[in-house]
């Protein structure tokens, strides 16, 4: 934990700035490791203190005793006071409002954006911050295998939400990354679906996307299944094999030091070749970490190199409006140079319920 | 849906903004009465228009179809344009982001605060929004009592949470208004303790603390109970006893007119009466709509006027440290000048598991 003070003094070098506030939960639990709903952390040449209130304060006090962050009792009025004699204060833009940025600018100080040096120090993961992704991904896994069988027709997608995020939620998780999606028949073609009443029929596309958090940390994962097999689907199959091919595709030839864009062209060029790129009207994924989206993106348009330690998605799917959509997703990251999955318990081949 | 278009009218006027843009899910859902995770609405003299991308356009189109607000294809590029040719932007400052804000600025707006007319207008609840928080209220009080006859000794706090949360979820929740707090035993005595692995032991105090969101609104519920009588709990029983008399006298004497920091005093002196007003070391209560904390406040330091239409928790409690806590909390609302409670099912007499 003498690390931790380390970086959060190189994180301060690179600023600019003669004080840095943060105020946001999920940019106090990344600096700190402690959550709290509440509370305001400052840095300085000297020290790291973090401000609690009387709810948190004894157990922030236990659980930061020695990893160089200070805790002290207080709140918004003790924080000000450290930042008084400041002139240049570093706070994230994206995450300050813009009501507190003019009460700190009244007081007359310069506020600078600090959130360029968090963002890049947030987008390699420590060795504590993969594991705590990994265990968000192995309840996930867990949580969807003890599902499946309790799928019955006539359920609706949100009884099925229901069953999936007790079993993810006993197993241990805090919650769900996001609002689980779950979608039957022609609501699998709606890439961003909302989980609603619609009952399962025999021959039905199943498509759930979901995920947990650990200690903050996210998973995200997305399987595609037929719930029995009603011999309509022949298309629907070469569709799924295509979109798999490419899933795998993505895990083999991904390399550290390639780009998100060219990442994402190597699932893209795939389902080019089968003709159906113009189906895949997304991205190939995105960043995760305490954010279910963060960087690095996975994009046409990225031009990040994705290197060891970054923590993505690997989803690339097509969707035929009306009739049914496949995606394939796990979260994975890169390992001495090579993608590595963290989902190792589902099966990607096509299940048949 | 014409009183839609009213509101947004008058909300306009009230800012003295030229046009107002706002951004934020929550206020897009107000205005609009549609969810979507993305858009922009933007509000001149003449219009309402909610720019949804293609993900929410159809589904946008067909829901405000009528309402006064006109849906357009598009996102932040295209609700710029509407926003050309103006001077004076009203956006929410406490929801935006200061990286937003300064891009706004160095395109030359001026940069006015609309929170406060939107605030305003959120205080008081329309029959539609009443009628969400009841069914949020009702799925919450329905989940409590699939759970109760489940809570066996040796579960975790977790698993407790995780059927509470499921059976809410079951029943058309869209997902939990805030964590569930589940405390056993010394646990209790944390307003804000962090449901995790502590198992349930015979003679037990049971404090759970929970809510659910239908389209988005909340609701806000605890009780505190006893797993079984060890006969130990004489003490426990007499507080629980003036914490039930507090809440039920804010219940019967709270009337339109009063103040926060009056509403606030009946429950307090109650507890003052009984010599425990200084374990009772929070406010009464909070408003409660699309977010689970919001206006007004229930407190010492409110002066604002409690009136028809407003909806807040009455929740007194009091907290002996390392021993047990105790907190009673309705979703509540004024109606024809007296209290409403949202709770209709679940007992607030002490019951032994």
């Amino acid at each position: 934990m003498g690390m931790l003070a380390e970086n959060l003094q190189k994180l301060y070098q690179e600023t600019g700035a003669e004080v840095i506030c943060l105020e946001t939960d999920f940019l106090r639990r990344y600096v700190t490791g402690f959550y709290s709903t509440d509370g305001y952390v400052v840095i300085d040449s000297a020290q790291c203190v973090f401000f609690a209130d009387a709810r948190y304060f004894e157990a922030a006090q236990k659980a930061l005793a020695g990893s160089g962050v200070t805790v002290r009792l207080g709140a918004g009025k003790e924080a000000d006071e450290l930042l008084a004699g400041h002139k240049r204060v570093g706070v994230p833009f994206l995450y300050t409002n813009l009501a507190r940025a003019r009460e700190l600018e009244a007081r007359g100080f310069e506020l600078v954006d600090c959130m360029k040096g968090l963002a890049r120090a947030m987008l390699i993961k420590s060795e504590r911050e993969i594991a705590l992704i990994a265990r968000a991904c192995d309840i996930a896994e867990e949580g969807l295998l003890s599902t499946l069988p309790r799928i019955k027709e006539g359920m609706t997608e949100r009884e099925v939400a229901a069953i999936l995020e007790y079993e993810m939620r006993a197993r241990g998780a805090d919650g769900t990354s996001f609002e689980t999606i779950v979608a039957f028949g022609a609501g699998s073609s709606v890439p961003h679906h909302e989980t609603g009443d619609t009952k399962l029929k025999f021959g039905d596309v199943v498509l759930i996307d979901f995920g947990c958090k650990v200690e903050g940390y996210c998973s995200d994962c997305t399987r595609t299944f037929l719930f029995g097999d009603d011999g309509k689907h022949e298309q629907f199959k070469q569709h799924y094999a295509c979109v798999l091919a490419a899933h795998e595709a993505v895990k083999r030839e991904l390399k550290a030091g390639m780009t998100g864009r060219e990442a994402d062209e190597i699932a893209r060029s795939c389902l080019r070749e089968a003709g159906l790129d113009k189906y895949f009207t997304h991205s190939l994924g995105h960043g995760i970490g305490l954010n279910i989206h963060e960087l690095p993106g996975l994009s046409p348009r990225s031009e990040t190199a994705l290197v060891d330690g970054m923590v993505f998605s690997d989803e690339p799917g097509v969707y035929f409006a009306g009739e049914y959509g496949i995606r394939i997703e796990d979260s994975v990251y890169l390992k001495e140079g090579s993608v590595c999955s963290f989902m190792k318990k589902t099966r990607r081949d096509l299940l048949i319920l």
